[in-house]
């Protein structure tokens, strides 16, 4: 049964956008029986997709991946408990199709109002969290689109399990299996494949390094979500608190080094940077993050004999580290950090610490990114702390939707006119 | 001055990026005195337009471009009144641009508002209506956007000609005058770089024919609008009030045939097509309208010994006629209705006639187009008419915006967080 060819891919689009017809008018019961059933799946039959996922995990060790491969694509009871528990509160969220995002009776009798439908098929590409498959699938079912699933190749085991409990849960409440496509080959001509087919996918979502956005972006001839990459600012304001910013660059770096919105540089202003950066260095360097330094930056933490702090070079700037690594750099104004944020970031979260409301007003004014912050930790940027329930994933786009996407930007709308014979003169 | 190579394509675009930068902070006061004299000028300077437009007419003419052609790109004073009018209306419109979209104060104390921004850079590539120039102009600025114009050959010097009131009107207001920029070379490889300059332009608004529509979508690396194509149908069902049917009808396709929201096909359902069928043939033909029918149509229609009445062809579902023909299919159910509009629509308008509310509620339900009607004429699709002030374009795809475009599909938005120091556990 294994997709083999362009057009299988093909046949597998075709299923989707017939499946998103009928997801379009699902009642929201359905849905919701839908992803009560998989959340139950998910707690009650793990046994398979645990097995599944021991094959897999036995293979990619014996490949020689990484330790953190491994373990982004490891499956554990617990894991799968997880996995329930956030499908469940897709359930609980409220059902955006139908809603009417506004309405108005115009002069001559007719009543226009423009009303959210779904996008109708998602296609996701995704590299080794098996947890993706499910997740994408919840939010996508809860929009009412489709979706086709194409995992990576070192999880193609588990993903497979997880469609298997998927289609149960669709079977379970009736609703059409189709609603759920998997790409169950790894062959990269299928994802080439998947790319051009904008005659049966709505919107892409790549899910994974920036190459994989990239690569999706510039082949995709359907839009397609980008973002997933942060190269993210914490300006310290000379106005800053300086205990504040302590604790809120320590935060942005250490909380989770490995995600999107955390800390990539701190930019300090001069006028605090002998009193502030010794402190800040302190915090990271006690955590292990190694520092690399400009010039001024260093020479300051040099007199402080602190460890762990190297001279920067060009490509510290506007680099993404994912890792326990910050470059420092001294600046002479809030210009000057507008002009460094400007050139260096990738407009995904960036943030000012300064007491000075006419700074941070100029902050939140002037920085051109999706998320922009006053005195808070960037590692904010999140769909589920943003309030929207949950994330398909953040964009850094200013098309269609920016930061974190939830279950509205899932959708899109129609108008809807209803006259008593009006013509137009 | 002329640009030459992609090379100065990209310094145009690299302008407009600064420029955007500015736009972006613009009072609502400095984008309307910008608007109004640029209102002023066009009916007080027309002199150097339309002896401009003269030249590009004459060689028009020249050259043997048909009537249409002529009349699109001509000019006259009472057009360039008619678009000093529009762009005092859009001086009226409301400032779109800061709008908090939404706000809410979360339980740690973080308060995230989405605010609205411009997009940032529009690129438009148009065909011959010299009328685009000012209209992108002024849309986009009120929306806070720079933009890069490319109108069509035979334009190029009123097109030129209206620039230069554009630049004035900046100057005059103490506004970058880069917040316009024209490609004032008509050698379609400088269209090619701009497809590809996505690092200068976020959007591109295609206005013209759809084999322009479809070139911009396929080859531009940045979002495109998609639309300005309507294959558009009218569904008059077993219960639609007759009389009515036969004014909308008429409406829709002869009000102005030439635009994406006219009438393209008839479907008549079989219960009522005996009866209903030849008043509303009676009333197209008396307008000049020739008629592709089906069969079951066309038997009908020949009973009644009306003329214009041709069988059709595979080609003609799914036609976008743009002038005085309509196709004509009998359907025996509002299902086979919506399967043919499933099949060769496009997604732009689409109309039912009937009384029967289930019928209505069904039709808006399951007909996936940018806008669906109940017994009214399709030509209402347009910014103006559905009060939006005015249009860019009309989008047909799902992705930012569908339907018509105004002001507000020409932003995005940015997530502000005001934080007092919180850090993420």
């Amino acid at each position: 049964m294994m997709n083999k060819t362009a057009e299988d891919i093909k046949a597998l689009g075709k299923l989707s956008r017939q499946a998103s017809r009928k997801l379009a008018r699902l009642s929201t019961d359905d849905k919701n029986h839908v992803l009560i059933n998989l959340s139950g799946f998910l707690r009650t039959e793990q046994e398979a997709v645990l097995l599944a996922n021991q094959e897999d995990y036995q293979e990619a060790k014996a490949e020689g991946l990484d330790e953190s491969l491994l373990d982004r694509l490891l499956l554990t009871s617990d894991r799968l408990e997880g996995m329930a528990d956030e499908i469940q509160r897709v359930s609980e969220l409220p059902d955006p199709i139908g809603e009417v995002i506004e309405t108005s009776s115009l002069p001559n009798g007719l009543v226009t109002s423009r009303r959210r439908v779904p996008l109708g098929v998602v296609g996701s590409i995704y590299e080794a969290r098996p947890n993706v498959t499910v997740d994408i699938f919840g939010l996508c079912l809860k929009a009412g689109n489709a979706c086709i699933l194409r995992g990576g190749k070192e999880t193609i085991r588990s993903n497979t399990a997880l469609v298997a409990l998927i289609r149960k849960a669709l079977i379970d409440a009736g609703v059409t299996e189709d609603a759920v496509q998997f790409v169950d080959n790894p062959d990269r001509s299928l994802v080439d494949a998947m790319l051009k087919m904008d005659e049966y996918i709505d919107l892409l979502v790549p899910r994974g390094g920036a190459s994989l956005v990239r690569f999706v972006a510039e082949n995709a001839n359907m839009p397609a979500v980008t973002g997933g990459i942060g190269v993210c600012h914490t300006y310290v304001d000379k106005a800053a608190d300086l205990d504040m910013a302590v604790e809120i660059v320590h935060n942005a770096k250490v909380r989770r080094p490995s995600i999107c919105n955390a800390l990539d540089t701190v930019l300090v202003h001069a006028d605090i940077a002998a009193a502030g950066l010794p402190l800040m260095a302190k915090e990271l360097t006690g955590s292990g993050v190694e520092l690399h330094c400009d010039n001024r930056a260093l020479s300051i933490l040099r007199l402080e004999a602190l460890g762990s702090a190297l001279p920067a070079t060009e490509d510290d700037w506007g680099r993404e580290f994912l890792s326990l690594i910050a470059a420092v750099k001294v600046v002479d104004s809030l210009e000057e950090a507008l002009g460094h944020i400007d050139t260096y970031g990738s407009g995904h979260s960036e943030a000012i610490i300064t007491e000075d409301d006419a700074a941070a007003t100029r902050f939140l004014d002037e920085v051109d990114a999706a998320a922009v912050y006053v005195n808070a930790s960037t590692q904010f940027t999140d769909g589920g702390q943003f309030g929207l329930g949950a994330e398909v994933g953040i964009s850094t786009q200013k098309f269609h939707a920016r930061g974190p996407m939830g279950l509205k930007e899932l959708t899109s709308y129609k108008w809807v006119i209803v006259g008593k014979g009006q013509t137009r003169p």
